[in-house]
Formats: structure tokens, C-alpha cells, sequence
């Protein structure tokens, strides 16, 4: 499978992870530290170690796994033990994770003595299609997501699908909501191809490639999200409103998947009733996500906690809550900024489905 | 006074602040924030509402002055501000005060919903000098200094001479240093001339254009401090220490201005034993500094926790100390890696002087 481009570094898919001893060879570097979470300390970091045996000379720095642990307070601890083990600036930071160890180890890396080299190994279905390009670092803060953070590339990113193997069901469901969103804005015919699937299973590594190659194409034509790129938002003003609230709120939270999931319902609902979104493609997109993800019950009564969150939104502006809609499957508008009342109507649309 | 360009934006000279009247004017700004400390708050909010009466759309977001608050803590208090009074990505921050604001103010602006615009306002002679160009932004950790930061442009820097008259001599002093530092460096003739004051208060806005200037043209030429941009950091090293270790360990602590004087002597006795500085030229450095800054006491069993402080510098390399040294006045090399005995020698030749 081909490299994909970006401007600065490649995403390289690779099992063997040779390219990662190939990098290290090229680049003297002073010291090597691998981020892992609970879960990839467990599960991933012996299958890098099987792969790559005569890697050894390597610090570990471990981070609890969860969305709710991105915060400045883990940051701190990463920034703390690489200035406790005198990493300089010639040091690299190995990011071995889902999305929560990507954005936030670069995050560190790239404020850390004003940016270190990092390099991303996502291990989860959600981190290859997602985080894998686009150079977006971040942590949460006052359950805000992403709110703190840098545009900052890594030097490579290696996408290795036996990571994949390691993952429970549920998670990798929660990684196709970005797949399918990647066909929603971008590709009919790849949306077409996915919605044949039975389960998040099935997916291979060309839907990956795929999928990281429509995202890739959009952030090289728009790197600092002026334009284009605001596409890849489409679910997630919604999809992040009820992920946050999920993460203060309920015991068993909502996955980053499972909320944009919704959101894309949601927010296909807001694209019919302003834009050119037929009925036919709103049901469409709602019966795909149903297939794959249920229904969730989004509790009466928090509709204007809701609102609230999306207030804080990075994406707003002026006060105006703003969102990327398909105009049909396969393209994708920017820009529209919905009332609160219809925004509380594609929840009830979401609660009568 | 011409302004001085950088890449993205310029350094403009302007008692009058219509500049900033100007930029406020063609940029539509959702909010504009701006950042001073308890000092800046008193001495020099009121001079900028005086010049700028038609300002009033504005919130204030004040933090302790003083090296010592430059910290995560309070950087962590910015962005909450920001977050609660529903700062958007097209908000504004202005930072209206010394290096401790215009630092942690723009690493504040640059990591915020990943990067809002800021604008520098240095009110001392220090920051004017340094902070003024080329983009670093920054906070102290455990001591270290801008251990945690980005390379950030401002929208524009605005050099106002009128708060320097708010400024205590002794902060005017401090920032002598850097200007001298930039001759040093760069220019024997600028060296030359700003050693025949009779102290800081004679400073001219004709010396900080000059002293803006050496310092903009290095850093256009080497933005990422690959190269040439470390000769910016003679002093520093041992500077750094000496202020960290002051920080901790002293009521009255050194400023940076002060510690980087005693780092300059310290670094040209290293310059003169391992580099090609005459023995006439570590005297005339010295006596300039002596001149202006006096004979600080660097206690004596402090010199390897001094030592210490060194190894962690950002501008190590595989654990060595560097050092960047002026082989004449007026020219300067880098990466002199120095081993540990000849520091602890350039520290007993200053207190021996």
C-alpha cells in the first residue's frame, strides 16, 4: 500500500513496522520516548516489541486510557518526565495510542522546549483515519475538547492494522463513524461501498487508505481550517456537545464514534431542513448509522446543556453556533450558522427515529 | 521611526498607539482581551486608555508580575478566562506589559482553540529589546525557564517609549544587557557608542531601533534557531542559571537583565580560554557590565548547583552544555560545548573580578 503525502511527512502503512527502525536509522536521535496509555501498554506495546526486537534503548511514559484524562494536569506529567529524564531537543516522542495518547503527546512534544520531533503510531480504527493526518494537537480542558492545542506535523505517522487486532468491538464501531463520514462529505461511491458492510469488522486496510486519503487531500488544501477542511467538522458540533455531556454525565460514556455518530444524524437533518439535503439521502444517512451504532437515547430535558456546550464551540463565531453540512452525499458546505430552536428540533428528530 | 519587518508582521514605533487604532480597525475582532499584570495594570492601562480614549470594547485579564508567576498555573488561569468569557478563534489578545506577560500571553494566544492572533505591547526596555521579535512564547517549569513553549507570531509589536518612563531604574537597567548584548553580538560600533553612557535612563528609542534591528535580522535569517539565532543566546547559559538559582533561593532575586550581565562576563572568560576573544576585549566587556550592573555575589558552593541548572538548558545537546561565544566584539559563534571544570572556572573569575 502506497504512502500518502502530506507536505512535511508521509503516513506510511506498514505491519512489519520496519519504517519505524528505517526513521530511527535516519535520524540520530538523543533519546526515544514511547507514550503509551493503560490499554496500549498492555495490548500494543508487545506487538511493537515483537516486530521491532533489537529496538530497546527507550523510556516509557505511561498516561491513563480515556477521553477524560486529556487534560493539562497528564500533559504536565508527560512535559515533567521528559525534563526529568533531560530529553533535549534532538529527542522523539513516540505516540503509541489511540487519540487520546496522538493529541496529547503531540501536543506535548510540540510545546516542549518549543517542539520536539514526534512520531505517531494510532492503534485504534478512530486514531488511523482521524488523528493519523492534520497536524491538529490537543488536550480538553473544562470538558471542553480540543480547546488547548498547536497545528503541528509529526515527522511520520505508521499506520500498522495488527494494532487493530487488539481492539474490542466497540471501539473499532466507533472508528467507522469517521470513515463514514469521510464518504459522507467527500465520496458517494466509497459511502456506497461502506454501507454494505456488516460490521466494523469487515473493514480493511484500502478502506483505510481510502479514508485517510480523502482527509489528507482536504487538510493539504486547507491546513489551518479556513475553508475546506471546516467539512471535516460535519457530526461534530452536535456529535461533540453530546460527547462531553456523556463524559460529565453517564458512568459507560459515549466513544468519540458513537457521538459524532449521532451528531452526523442530527446534523443530516439540519442539512435537509437549510440546505439541499434530500429526504431520501436523510434517511439514508440515518438508517446507515442506526445499522452501525443503535440508538441511543439522548435524555429528555438536556437539550439546553446541550446548547450550552455547543456555545463553547472552536468552531463558532460571533456568538454564532456553526456547522459543516452535506449538501448530498459526497459534498459538504461550511458555514451555517442554525438558530437554537431548529438545532433542538434535529435532537427531537434524533429522539423520534 | 520606520517599522521594522519580519516575516508576517511589523515592529512599529508609536508613542501615539494610533497604530494599534489602526489594526483594531481593519481586523474585525469577535472580542479583545487585554493581558497586563499588577504593574502594568497600575502604570501602564491608564497611559494606553489616555492615548486611546475611543478603546473601550475590552476585558482585562490580569496576572501577578514577576518571573516567579510565569507558570503553567497562570497560564492555565488565561486560557479560563478566555474560555468563560467566550473568547471564539477570532478574538483578540492584547499583551500590555513586560516579558512574563508578552510570553506567556502569546504561548496563552498560541495554544488557545489552537491559535488566536495576539499583539505584543512590551512596556519595558527588556522586552522591547528581546521580547519584541522573533516569535518565541513561553512559561517556566520546575524552575526551568521556557521549558514549555512555541515559535508564534504576533500580529504586530507596537514600541511605545512612554512606558519605559513608568519603569523603576533598575528595570531599565535590566534591559540595558540585552541591548548591549546585540552589539556584542553584532555591531562594535553600536557596542561602542552605548558604553559611553552614564546609565540606563539615557537609552534613546534611536538604540532600541538599532538593538530591534540586530535582533529582527537574525532572526529572519534562522527563524527555528537551527544556527545564527543562537547568537542570541551568549550570556544565556550561565545567565539562566543564575536567575533560576536566584529565583529559588533569594527574597530579592536577580533580574533576567542582571543575570544575563553576570553571564556575559562569565561567557567571555569562556571565550577568551577556548575561543578567539583577547584578553583586552573580556576586559572591556567586563568593565561595561561592571559598569552598569555592579558586582553581584555569586555565593560561593553554589557553582554545581549552578552546574545543574545548565544540563537542563533547551540548548543542550546528547547532554552536553553549549554555549554560544563572541570570538570579537561585534561577531559571535555557537555550539562551543564546554566542558564542566572550565564553567566552574569562568564563575571563580567573576568573583574574582
Amino acid at each position: 500500500m502506497n504512502p500518502i503525502k502530506n507536505d512535511n511527512y508521509q503516513v506510511f502503512f506498514d505491519d512489519s513496522l520496519n519504517i519505524l527502525n528505517n526513521i530511527l536509522a535516519q535520524k540520530k536521535y538523543s533519546k526515544i520516548f514511547i507514550l503509551v496509555d493503560e490499554q496500549t501498554s498492555e495490548h500494543c506495546l508487545p506487538v511493537l516489541q515483537e516486530k521491532l526486537p533489537q529496538l530497546t534503548e527507550f523510556d516509557i511514559i505511561e498516561v491513563p486510557n480515556g477521553e477524560e484524562n486529556k487534560t493539562i494536569d497528564f500533559c504536565i506529567g508527560i512535559w515533567r518526565t521528559l525534563l526529568d529524564f533531560e530529553a533535549d531537543r534532538n529527542a522523539l516522542l513516540i505516540n503509541l495510542g489511540g487519540g487520546v495518547v496522538t493529541d496529547m503527546g503531540s501536543f506535548a512534544a510540540a510545546t516542549y522546549k518549543r517542539g520536539i520531533d514526534f512520531l505517531q503510531i494510532p492503534t485504534t480504527l478512530l486514531s488511523q483515519v482521524d488523528a493519523s493526518v492534520g497536524g491538529k494537537t490537543g488536550i480538553d480542558m473544562d470538558n471542553v475538547k480540543n480547546i488547548i492545542g498547536t497545528f503541528s506535523q509529526p515527522q511520520a505517522v505508521i499506520i500498522c492494522t495488527d494494532f487493530l487486532k487488539t481492539l474490542p468491538e466497540r471501539e473499532l464501531t466507533s472508528g467507522l463513524a469517521e470513515v463514514l463520514k469521510h464518504g459522507i462529505i467527500a465520496d458517494v461511491d466509497f459511502f456506497d461501498e461502506l454501507t454494505l458492510l456488516n460490521d466494523a469488522k469487515e473493514i480493511t486496510v484500502k478502506h483505510i487508505h481510502k479514508s485517510v486519503s480523502i482527509k489528507n487531500k482536504v487538510v493539504l488544501a486547507d491546513p489551518f481550517e479556513k475553508n475546506i477542511r471546516k467539512t471535516l467538522n460535519y457530526g461534530h458540533t452536535i456529535g461533540h456537545a453530546i460527547e462531553s455531556w456523556s463524559l460529565v454525565n453517564e458512568k459507560n460514556s459515549l466513544l468519540h464514534g458513537e457521538a459524532i455518530a449521532i451528531g452526523m444524524i442530527c446534523e443530516a437533518y439540519l442539512a435537509k431542513e437549510t440546505n439541499e439535503l434530500s429526504e431520501e439521502e436523510l434517511e439514508k444517512i440515518t438508517n446507515t448509522f442506526i445499522k452501525f451504532f443503535g440508538r441511543y437515547k439522548i435524555r429528555p430535558g438536556i437539550e439546553n446543556a446541550l446548547l450550552d456546550i455547543m456555545k463553547q464551540d472552536k468552531k463558532n463565531s460571533n456568538g454564532k453556533i456553526s456547522f459543516s453540512l452535506p449538501t448530498k452525499i459526497g459534498n459538504c458546505s461550511i458555514d451555517s450558522f442554525i438558530e437554537e430552536s431548529l438545532i433542538l428540533d434535529s435532537l427531537k428528530y434524533y429522539q423520534s427515529i
